[in-house]
């Protein structure tokens, strides 16, 4: 069977994941790693590692690792040249905008894109359109944790003195959490005036933070994550109807595993942009779908 | 907004909460309930009353609440009309040959059907298919219950001397389950004679099996029912990604509102036969898809 050739741009944490979830696909070949400013470590990758996507002949999607602020003009820049692209972005305000910007690009390239295919937003989006369908009414909770927030922790080092710093999110349930910040002060600092200054912040404001101040913030790395989502429901007119969904696991291995399975359902779908929750999920697998019909359902 | 409009085929325990479903959705309307054979109580139900769906006027998709042996018949005459169709068949190994059966009559008829739209298989198929897009080596185990397992408890009743009988499932987890059966005997029966011979049926012997005897099965009856699938997988190459759905429901209330939002799909998708995994999820809620990714992804 012919092969998906894939390439990864950008190789940060999620495209070193990247990678090993495809050399884990049996379905997939690599065709190289695109970075825009190749450096001196790329001889230890072991592809052909590259400027420009063109180089490396041809490919049928691209697994896009680049920061989300990127996203939207790397996807763009590729989809023209009529390449499939999966990406992460997790800007959940933004997803209807990116859809919209990428789908004429797309239909224009004969390419399709399937945006945001990480875990949330990506398989927890999924989760809760199921929930919707099963019990229109009612409430769902999506709770994180505990685990690490790129975005609140570098919003912390963000702040006058932290040289550096973690941020855990920890649920409390209904979708309210806590903030625990673990920052190493530069010299000359002082804890009460840096915990003062990053509570005012917009990004811990609203919550619960506490912040505490540690030797080695490095000593602290974990990407280990979680979720629970909770849904209590109404079906037709039945109340009370409880759902859970939970997981505990390490973050970027299973945004660029799932971002893999899209890049599967990319190469199967009409040209155009999607979000996950467009695509039918069977096309997130490789192989006949009559076996997995088997298997599954 | 044009209205869906539905029947409902059938009218015992599913047909009777997919009505109450089918009130609860406002995108729908009600043409009316097929019974093969009307009966007295029929004056009861607030919606026209046939043997045949054709004396309903225009249908847009029937909801076939008729036992799992009777959908295949069904399903095809009412395909071939050029009706979509939805069903909860619920044999897990004749799915695929449900589908291939009635595929080439759906295209013939250009209607859709949905199949095996219950729970399990259902809603718990895509959780499955989901859980192996997330993390592709690995085991999934789904345990079933407490709650009433029909099937069983039809083999139950189908034992001389069984007046009646409740079996339900206890999850043991790992995917095994226990029986605990209990029986309401006909006179002149005794415990240890019925017990051996239900524990020797095939629906029971794989299993550790329970027989209680009591005086009113009547009086046990609840429909609630629930599930846990857990799933311990490798993305990529990562081990121990942790995942797991539970659910505590009312079971009839949910297979029918699961039905009534896999009808809304049906009406969106091309003709054709098609299992819950092939279907965009989106595809099950009502209204606007920008809405929903805004709202769920």
């Amino acid at each position: 069977m012919k092969k998906i050739r894939a390439a990864v741009v950008g190789y940060g944490n999620i495209g070193q994941y990247a990678i090993e979830a495809l050399e884990a696909a049996d379905d997939f070949e690599i065709a190289g790693v695109v970075r825009r400013n190749p450096s001196a470590d790329d001889a230890q990758i072991a592809y052909p590692v590259v400027a420009d996507i063109r180089e490396l002949g041809l490919v049928d999607v691209a697994l896009l690792c680049s920061p989300t602020r990127a996203i939207r003009t790397v996807a763009a820049e590729i989809l023209a040249l009529g390449i499939n692209t999966v990406d992460s972005f997790d800007v959940h305000s933004e997803i209807v905008s990116l859809k919209q910007f990428l789908d004429p690009i797309a239909c224009a390239g004969k390419s399709t894109a399937i945006i945001s295919a990480g875990w949330d937003p990506g398989s927890d989006s999924i989760v809760r359109t199921l929930m919707q369908a099963m019990a229109p009414k009612g409430l769902t909770y999506t709770n994180f944790g505990p685990g690490m927030s790129m975005g609140h922790s570098v919003a912390a080092k963000a702040i006058p003195g932290v040289k550096d710093a973690l941020s855990m999110t920890i649920p409390m349930g209904t979708g309210v959490h806590r903030r625990m910040v673990y920052v190493e002060l530069s010299e000359g600092y002082d804890i009460g005036t840096v915990t003062a200054q990053l509570k005012a912040d917009s990004y811990f404001s609203s919550d619960e933070t506490h912040v505490r101040q540690v030797d080695s913030v490095d000593a602290l790395k974990d990407v280990g994550h979680g979720v629970s989502m909770i849904h209590k429901g109404v079906s037709g007119k039945t109340h009370n109807q409880l759902f859970e969904y939970t997981m505990r696991i390490n973050n970027p291995a299973l945004t660029s595993q799932f971002m893999v399975s899209a890049a599967r359902a990319a190469c199967r779908q009409q040209p155009g942009a999607y979000s996950v929750i467009e695509i039918p999920p069977v096309n997130f697998l490789p192989g006949e779908v009559n076996n997995w019909i088997h298997k599954l359902v």
